[in-house]
């Protein structure tokens, strides 16, 4: 028997699916950019089980990637093609497992889906703010394991700042368990912080303690055409100041990024017909049934108007043109894979310097790109933007993108770390980005994780070649 | 020669402070629980003297002990009594390295005074929340490796959420450093996370970018009697409803508490005539200068008022009143020195457990203390209680206190315990706090906290005997 039957022998046959097109589901990545193999998806029912797992795949030597929704953007949950990894997935893991309105939390399984989370808060007239285009079908555990960023980050945080509190099997086999949700717990390391955005390489994540909010009693939705790329950053500083740092969201939109999605998709319906290169969708949102929103947004689109820093704008009169413009923002990536798919570049860079990034990048693609489309959006509230290529119209995109990406795509790295941005603002690294980070990355950060990897992990079995990379640098 | 001597021979001569007096000032701890000794205290100017001094005590197997504005009320920054251990200091490392006002970010030395850094902000006309009693005096380093909380974390959270980067010296010498302000960066392990509240033991935070925030352009200052503790924690969800999320800090004060400051100090005023077991500072802030939250307020206020929440209260009506609030709030702690010292817990649980911790607790001190007072307040918004017993009046305190912390303590924290809430909420481990995390807290965090502690400083040269303590659990 080899390692991984061995493993496979000793568990209940319950959770052992060995049936292929299920396992298929999870061989392949999202965007379909990695293919692997796996004998068996295990499908545990409780904590005890993944630990049984864990321990003996530890005991074998047989390496385990988890898998949530599989929605992820770097193969950070595909098994590699060895046919000897196997996958293990918590999606019989989704029990709600305690909603403490009062302390404003709730505690779930990590197979929960992220909709789920939302629909659990929102029974108790509470709010879940972590919000992602996947929600359907992304698992918290994964959200956690890569911690995810979204569209509420600018004012909620991203997932590390929602978690309280974890529930993990590590390598060993041990449960490290801080589920009890406090707000404020200075008793040594914040070894759960460790875990968040580990991308499971250091256990498997199996519960979580999250924070709640309250819902909004009042929200504007607004879609904005501003005039140049330098008034996107300084309109947010605006917006917060009315608003009283009541934005939730505000998501950029280039031109282009919407004439791809009009032109593929002629039944969605423009908000605004003046013609921009830049737009922008923000929300803001507020608990309060006394101080309603209105009366700040009505001075912030004043001021931007009479400083022509907003070119046009409409404000959402119904939850239904609200839900048009979320649409259509949801929809720009699809736009993308109508027109040919994209080199996506998913950076950060101060707030400050986002202007400037999108003016050198555009100029950047544009030299060397030769009739390159260009598809821009994205988180910029959090200084995040999703910077993305395209084959000129007609050309042959497969062949026109890798090309992207051996010549462009590394002179876009290049500025963004010439701004001391990083490489990857909310997708993680898994293995699409190793070669990036040996680029780009902090060599000291790189064997510092390698150590902590293999104090926690000596028998490699938890991901192996994901985040860490396989080798481990010797700087010492 | 001795190992340290033999440091302190290769060092500049200008970095070495042997003056006794100097000296002295950090070889007690601020609440004077602790004494220790040290032959020195350097005071390097630069990351790079940093850098040689850890290098030099790794070569010679000398513990460095790190200090800040010695305000800790853990002992975590008090040698032991060996003197052999050297004392360093950032206070020099003083400067603001930036403002990057349209990033809301700014990056400082470790050694900048917490009060230095609020100046800054505000002279960019942005703010940086993080507020304490001793800001006067404690530093930023400090602050970050206690992970310290204050009093306005209800809205802006506690130290490990405003830091977006941090500049590291490691027990081997090398630097890690990230300063960078970004919002997102998933590039791997989030290694500054484990740095944050790891006081001094597995490198010195040299650097640090924080974020700021709009100032208030209307803030509300109210001091309110309510009439039962089941009434406190609704409150304050009624008032984060009414102003939006917008409240700034939620400070309980019990009435015992009011009552030792006024005792002790006759020239300070009641806010409020009414008599009452409970007291709430509450503070709220906007920077919208068109949302005014008067309203919110005087709905608040109402509501609170007709549903026989709220007893009485005033809003301040002046920036002196509202420092008037403030400044008996500031004065507990003085209050209870001023009637013979107390035993304090600082103690979190779930907010929606806070009344009934308050409540259980109370009647335990009353059923096991003969007598003694309690003094009770804190930032309860964060389920964070400062939980004081004080010697009955006119008894002797040292030997009453020594009693009570031998037989009274432990009964609280049994039922911190049964709670699930910690015995640290914002003050750290330290070297106080050691003997509670055997008891109390989690073998297996301990186990794998000195794993890491081992891999990162295997001479156990940065502040040996804190935080993860002096022996190394075996589990595996």
């Amino acid at each position: 028997m080899t390692p991984y039957e061995q493993v496979l022998a000793e568990l209940p046959a319950e959770i052992v699916v060995n049936d292929k097109d299920i396992i298929n589901g999870y061989t392949t990545d999202f965007r379909k950019k990695y293919t692997g193999e796996s004998p068996a998806l295990l499908r545990p029912r409780s904590t005890e089980e993944v630990t049984s797992i864990v321990k003996l795949c530890t005991l074998h030597s047989v390496a385990l990637v988890p898998v949530g929704g599989n929605t992820g953007y770097c193969g950070g949950a595909t098994p590699d093609v060895s046919g000897q990894q196997l996958l293990i997935s918590l999606q019989r893991m989704n029990k709600i497992r305690e909603v403490d309105a009062d302390n404003l939390s709730i505690t779930v399984d990590a197979g929960c889906i992220l909709a789920e989370i939302h629909e659990a808060a929102e029974q108790e007239n509470l709010m879940f703010p972590l919000s992602l285009g996947s929600q359907q079908s992304c698992q918290i555990g994964g959200n956690i394991s890569t911690n995810a960023g979204g569209v509420s980050a600018v004012r909620y945080g991203i997932t590390r700042d929602l978690v309280l509190g974890l529930e993990v099997v590590l390598p060993d086999g041990q449960v490290l368990s801080n589920l009890s949700p406090l707000r404020k717990d200075n008793r040594g390391y914040a070894l759960h912080q460790l875990l968040i955005g580990a991308e499971g390489s250091l256990g498997i994540v199996t519960g979580a303690s999250l924070r709640l909010f309250l819902p909004a009693a009042s929200r504007v939705t607004a879609f904005l055409a501003i005039n140049e790329i330098s008034d996107l950053m300084p309109l947010l500083a605006k917006a917060q100041r009315y608003t009283g740092e009541a934005v939730t969201s505000f998501e950029y939109i280039s031109g282009a990024s919407l004439d791809l999605l009009f032109a593929s998709k002629p039944e969605l319906r423009r908000p605004i017909q003046t013609p921009s290169e830049h737009f922008v969708l923000i929300e803001a949102a507020s608990s309060s049934p006394v101080l309603g929103l209105d009366q700040a947004i009505e001075a912030f689109f004043e001021d931007g108007m009479s400083g022509e820093t907003i070119v046009d704008g409409v404000i959402a009169t119904s939850e239904q043109q609200r839900q048009d413009f979320w649409n259509l923002r949801e929809h720009i990536p699809e736009g993308e894979v109508l027109n040919g798919g994209s080199v996506k570049h998913d950076v950060s860079v101060r707030i400050s310097d986002m202007a400037r990034f999108i003016e050198l990048g555009s100029d950047l693609v544009h030299r060397y790109g030769q009739g390159a489309r260009l598809s821009v959006y994205g988180h910029v509230g959090d200084g995040n933007v999703h910077f993305n290529v395209l084959a000129p119209e007609g050309a042959e995109s497969p062949a026109y993108l890798d090309e992207v990406s051996a010549k462009v795509s590394p002179c876009i790295y290049d500025l963004v770390a010439k701004l001391d941005g990083s490489f990857s603002a909310e997708y993680g690294l898994g293995q699409d980005k190793l070669p990036l980070d040996q680029i780009y990355g902090d060599p000291l950060k790189r064997h510092l994780m390698g150590k902590i990897k293999d104090v926690l992990d000596p028998n490699k079995v938890m991901n192996p070649g994901k985040v860490v990379g396989s080798q481990i640098c010797d700087l010492s």
